[in-house]
């Protein structure tokens, strides 16, 4: 009740970086627009009175003190967005962060431990993979010098591209290690809509993989090329595209497989590609059916191109295995929802999340609401201001538990 | 053998415009180097006397007196290339027009009728469609006005870069109406080098039909949509590229069909493609067997969009019915290469060439050499000298024949 209006406020204030004409959000991480949105959470961390550090990797960190010197309980999620993204996916988490410390300071209320809002860099993976780079390097699961060396689709290095906006902080990586991690976020995806449960108390979370494939053939001419001479890179991007297909339905749910991203090359209406690359993004909650899927898919990559005679190089662009986050934390949140009246469902997280990687550091678990129409990743992601409020209520009384262990 | 050193000089000289580094040419139609192009021609064109006149659509004609104001005996081909492209498509039956011209001033002969060289506008059709636009405007097939208004795939219009590159000329198109048209070009596919044939005698031309397909569908998130929920338009456009490939199976030779270009939208490794355009080039020698093919595609497109429930949009981009040259210009090819002693073949053309739109306005037919390996449009497409020169050498005999009549 109190936090929705200021909570409204501030999401409204955040989308105005960034913002593309369709509504959404277009924030790719280590860009102005990125770099313009952390400006604005640091000034308003400040405002806060939180103790703003940024670490290596260019997490930015905020910290209200406790009344002792233990690890922190901790929130956030990040600020970049995909180029169509909407205006809750991460930034929802970051502020709802944000207007819980309003809430406390509004009361002059003090916690036993410390409170970390947090806003984690590329979580995307858009522009840099892997994707939730940021708490994957603060969790320790790759090495930050590594993590500097990516090199972005559009050919720049992350490390200077992280140095241009400013954010290649002092603070070592790692270094705040929290007694439990929270973050609050969107579904993303249709099923607490079409169930009609307002709170997802989020007990897993699906294996990722993302690969790209580049088939390599031979350009000539389109008109004059009979179709049993042709080597043609198009046609085997296209084939694995609807192959890949047939595998996630002969799978089933909840297996996931998408082909987000094709290019040819030349790309030209009357020549025969000579090269196309394509992207693959399998996911499943269980780690031994993924790997399955994995070979399967493999092996496919393998018999278009020897049947279009054509060669083929393989890239893993991100690898996770499927996370089950803490159960105890789960149940505070379930809790928090019954005790306020709100039908909660234990879930299962599809997207790829930073509490997936803080849960190699310490306890850790996560908090949905719904998603209008499933929508995400698209600038008409939305969620109603009472589930957006009833979201913010849990993680203020899950974090408020929590400081006080 | 008097034409084969200067021939081959000439190429290379030509060549030098708009290399790339993989040993082609890039010279899409009225960039720079089109432009850089046309000046050197026009300045090799004056230095052999010829008279130089450019049309309104940017068509350079360079003609040589003949004894009587008849009209002329024409040759030609084109300057532009595909981005991709080789140093022999199109500039070789241009440059081989010039060097026909040389050995007549070096042996002071003059002709009965005037002879043309032209080069014409934007044969390829791969940054403005149609293609063989200059030689359609010329033979009176696609109004002036209309041309000057295509819009190119980087947006630019076709009217305002003809202006920019100095090219927009003054000569009312399709005024000078020839007596015969030929013109010497490579194959560009396989046939005659795996016969052993030196000299094609073209006798008729595929028809072409060039349409886009954009699938529009919904982007939304990777991990979270499940699948039976998804409007992926990759996933229309991937199964029309497959499905084409099985069209042009089930058809058979001589039934050719490429998807050359495809785009999606957003393009990234974990959204699902909002919108995806693809490009479908089709060619037949029969015209009911081609409307035949394209009226499977339409059904085709028609059927995979309502299996994945998207909106689908159809462009026309070029559509030229099959072409029968001139028989008797036909018979004076073989016979000039009987009469050399080579071997010679009766062909069809796979590719568009300019000169099945000269066959609108007069007799045309055109001389083909081979292409090693089949390969053009395509930085490696190459003809042996002793084939350029041949090739060059019935262009000489056909062309004096007919300048006498
Ligand atoms: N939450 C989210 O959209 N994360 C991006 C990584 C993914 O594709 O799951
Ligand atoms: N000769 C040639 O490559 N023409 C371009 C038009 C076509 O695609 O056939």
């Amino acid at each position: 009740q109190d936090l929705i209006q200021p909570l409204m406020d501030r999401l409204a204030a955040n989308a105005t970086v960034g913002a593309t004409p369709a509504g959404g959000l277009c924030r790719l991480a280590l860009t102005d627009a990125d770099r313009d949105a952390r400006d604005q959470l640091v000034r308003w961390m400040r405002e806060l009175d939180l103790q703003v550090q940024v670490d290596g990797i260019g997490n930015i960190f905020g910290t209200r003190p406790g009344r002792r010197h233990l690890p922190p309980v901790m929130t956030g999620s990040h600020l970049d967005t995909v180029a169509t993204g909407g205006r809750l996916d991460g930034q929802y988490g970051v502020m709802a962060g944000l207007e819980v410390v309003r809430w406390l300071n509004a009361r002059g209320l003090q916690t036993e431990r410390p409170l970390v809002v947090a806003a984690f860099t590329n979580e995307e993976g858009v522009r840099f993979q892997p994707d939730m780079m940021g708490s994957l390097v603060h969790a320790g699961g790759l090495p930050l010098a590594q993590a500097l060396d990516t090199l972005g689709t559009d050919g720049t290095r992350l490390g200077d591209e992280l140095r241009r906006i400013g954010y290649a902080g002092a603070l070592p990586c790692g270094q705040i290690v929290p007694h439990a991690f929270i973050e609050l976020h969107i579904e993303q995806g249709p099923v607490m809509e079409a169930e009609g449960v307002d709170i997802g108390a989020v007990a897993d979370l699906q294996g990722i993989s993302w690969q790209e494939f580049t088939f390599i053939g031979q350009s000539n001419h389109a008109g004059t090329t009979p179709m049993h001479l042709r080597r043609d890179a198009g046609q085997g991007a296209a084939a694995l595209a609807v192959a890949v297909r047939a595998l996630a339905q002969r799978h089933g749910a909840p297996l996931v497989a998408t082909v987000g991203a094709l290019q040819l090359q030349p790309n030209l209406i009357n020549v025969i590609p000579a090269r196309a690359t394509l992207t693959v993004d399998l996911r499943h909650t269980d780690e031994a059916t993924l790997q399955r899927a994995e070979a399967e898919l493999a092996d496919l990559v393998q018999q278009l191109a020897a049947q279009e005679r054509l060669e083929v190089q393989t890239r893993r662009l991100a690898r996770f295995e499927p996370v089950h986050f803490d159960l105890r934390l789960v149940r505070l949140i379930q809790d928090s929802a019954r005790h306020r009246g709100w039908k909660v469902r234990t879930m299962t997280s599809g997207a790829g999340h930073d509490a997936q990687m803080m849960a190699r550091q310490c306890p850790a678990a996560m908090i949905f609401v719904p998603s209008v129409a499933g929508l995400s990743h698209n600038p008409r992601e939305h969620t109603a201001p009472e589930d957006l409020a009833r979201g913010a209520a849990v993680l203020l009384d899950v974090l408020l538990a929590l400081a006080e262990e």
